[in-house]
């Protein structure tokens, strides 16, 4: 069982969209915990993320509680969503023993439709008395949508003079292209730490860390109104209070594994995904350059359909590098798909190599491997295939 | 029976990647014809692209004959690639009795593999002497790949003092996603033209034509390497030659018809779609703005899935609009499906205007207005929806 000083969670079936599923959970800390959060960045938000960032940028970063609900996004709902949210954050604030601006609220799900509150505050009431310590798990399994696997990772180091842990739980699968820069993210994530740490190097340490791992991964490239990772510090470890130094150092490190984990656990579980590719690319101009040569190749829609008919169909890959808007010389041109070179000099290198990467695209996992041979600029984005499942699923989600 | 004077045309089977398949054609002209031709703007050009963007740009405007090829694109095949094209053009030259440089080449199909030069070599011979008045047709046949029907439009309209033709032939299907700006197009079109016109005005004319039509569609979003409108004017009709005034309007106007029919066509005719949509941007900042938002829009897989399954989830529309790094203003946001308000104020109308978009969506085509409230800019993307079946056709291409 997953604990972590002091926290203590839980969930149940409210009847949100389905019923008889668990899709409300609380996740609760006895003391105040110093909280980091990045938000969508897309320009039309759902009530929770506005409510989020107004309670987060209001100078007080210390909440107590995450109440979380699936099967509605409550986004696009106006002043009545909004109202949604404060009148079950204060439920839930009651039923907690908490004060106002304790419990910040996220959800996630269909688009437009009104909050089913009535039976989220009864819901609410009930669940408050039940949280304990081992209903992390259980969390992390309510907040899942068209997700197929419940997603967490956890660390354990030594830092600040204590055993310290970070465990985070995620969901997403589809609506999964990141908005570049933070703050923004790009799903549901929540990272729960016993670590001591200082709410401004707290921020920072999040954003740098999503930028690693959430903002390096695409689904389908179609970026949510409700994307938000909250990062809470309880301090129950007792190590002295990390802010800078050598100390946050370590701890930068074990919190971007941690969501690196959870990032590559979402792509793996894709809708619809059956391969996961991690497209590299080397020698660009720069970096940027490299990332947006990345990111057009990993949301191409041929490069990602010949993924799944594991196609090494490398025309595809260069004509998508090729649109991305920058330098670029075909005929330095080499891509190699795990270690096995199929282009060489902007053209292909043979049958039976394309045989062989033909094969390593069978695996669960593979690396498509891009070199410009112009300049240092490297990325890497982490993606998967464009299958007949993705379709179907996407073209009756909400029937 | 299509017939531009004094045009002839034919198309023959020379077994590039399937048998008894026309996929050979040649578009001949008795006299020189003005030509303009824009080129795709991907950096990965096809060999017959570097061959004839050197040609047109070499300051001699005036070729005789089109060699055109499906099956296979002659892309990222390097030196070799360019010396296929030499080799039958000069055939072409040759056998139609004309000089070196008068005959442009463009291919479409698969990338990275050599052209059967040997094969193509006489399939050339066999089909000059065969050319003929009413061939046309069967060249738009031959230059099919995954499309499902031949794709032609034609206008008849009197200009500087003769009654003139514009007649087009288009193919495209996948591969679908121009780049913006001159000089650049999104597949394979060929347009013919009785018309006398100047040189540099009718270069112009064809980037505007473009611009309005090919440029404005989105299938999938992925730009080719082989991309390829040529405009080829003999000045049969003796007409006093048009560069600019009153008749260059008239001239423009009926070219763009032409071109945004063929257009149209593509994308009726794209991958595996079901649906053809025009998705139009209303009340936007500016119309580069409105621009960005539609083309996110028409990209996204979201939407494109719920098109498919007919699903009027306007919530992706939203999120889609939201990401596109524009100005915008949820609350002021409105949504149509044809004449169906289905948001209002940022929010859903409900489901009885829901059901009704629904059914409205199991037409052939649709419109979907997104209407900002912020200025006057305004766009118009034409696009499809995105079908199990264009999975289907992609992940299995090569195969």
């Amino acid at each position: 069982m997953i604990n972590i000083k002091e926290f203590s969670a839980g969930a149940v079936a409210a009847g949100i969209k389905y019923k008889n599923r668990p899709d409300l959970g609380i996740i609760y800390s006895p003391c105040p915990c110093v909280t980091a959060g990045v938000f969508t960045r897309n320009k039309v938000k759902a009530a929770p993320v506005i409510h989020g960032m107004k309670r987060l940028c209001g100078g007080n970063p210390y909440i107590r509680a995450i109440l979380v609900n699936s099967g509605n996004a409550n986004a696009c709902t106006g002043a009545e969503g909004l109202a949604h949210v404060e009148r079950l954050t204060g439920v839930a604030e009651s039923a907690l023993g908490l004060n106002p601006g304790d419990v910040l609220m996220c959800s996630t799900g269909v688009i437009g439709q009104p909050l089913p509150v009535e039976r989220m505050e009864q819901a609410i009431s009930a669940l408050a008395p039940e949280l304990n310590k081992d209903g992390l798990s259980d969390v992390a399994g309510c907040i899942l949508t068209t997700d197929t696997v419940k997603k967490e990772a956890m660390r354990r180091f030594e830092c600040g003079g204590a055993p310290l842990t970070i465990y985070g739980m995620a969901k997403g699968s589809g609506m999964i292209g990141p908005d570049m820069g933070p703050p923004c993210a790009t799903m549901l994530a929540f990272i729960l730490t016993d670590a001591s740490v200082k709410p401004g190097f707290w921020q920072r340490a999040l954003e740098r860390s999503v930028e690693a791992s959430f903002n390096k991964i695409i689904v389908d490239g179609d970026t949510s109104t409700n994307d938000t990772v909250l990062a809470l510090a309880s301090g129950a470890a007792g190590n002295s209070v990390i802010s800078g130094g050598n100390d946050a150092e370590v701890l930068q490190v074990h919190l971007t594994e941690v969501l690196q984990e959870l990032a590559k656990k979402i792509v793996q579980d894709g809708e619809g995904a059956t391969k996961c590719v991690n497209v590299l690319i080397e020698g660009a101009m720069d970096d940027n350059e490299a990332e947006k040569i990345a990111r057009t190749i990993a949301r191409s829609p041929l490069v990602k359909t010949a993924f799944f008919g594991q196609d090494p169909n490398w025309g595809r890959i260069l004509a998508a590098a090729g649109r991305a808007g920058c330098h670029l010389d075909p005929e330095r041109i080499e891509l190699l798909i795990d270690d096995i070179p199929i282009v060489k000099n902007g053209t292909g290198t043979g049958s039976e190599l394309e045989a062989k990467a033909k094969s390593a695209m069978g695996n669960r996992e593979f690396m498509a491997v891009l070199r410009l041979g112009l300049g240092k600029g490297r990325a890497r984005i982490t993606t998967c295939d464009l299958s007949t499942d993705y379709v179907r699923i996407n073209a009756d989600y909400r029937t």
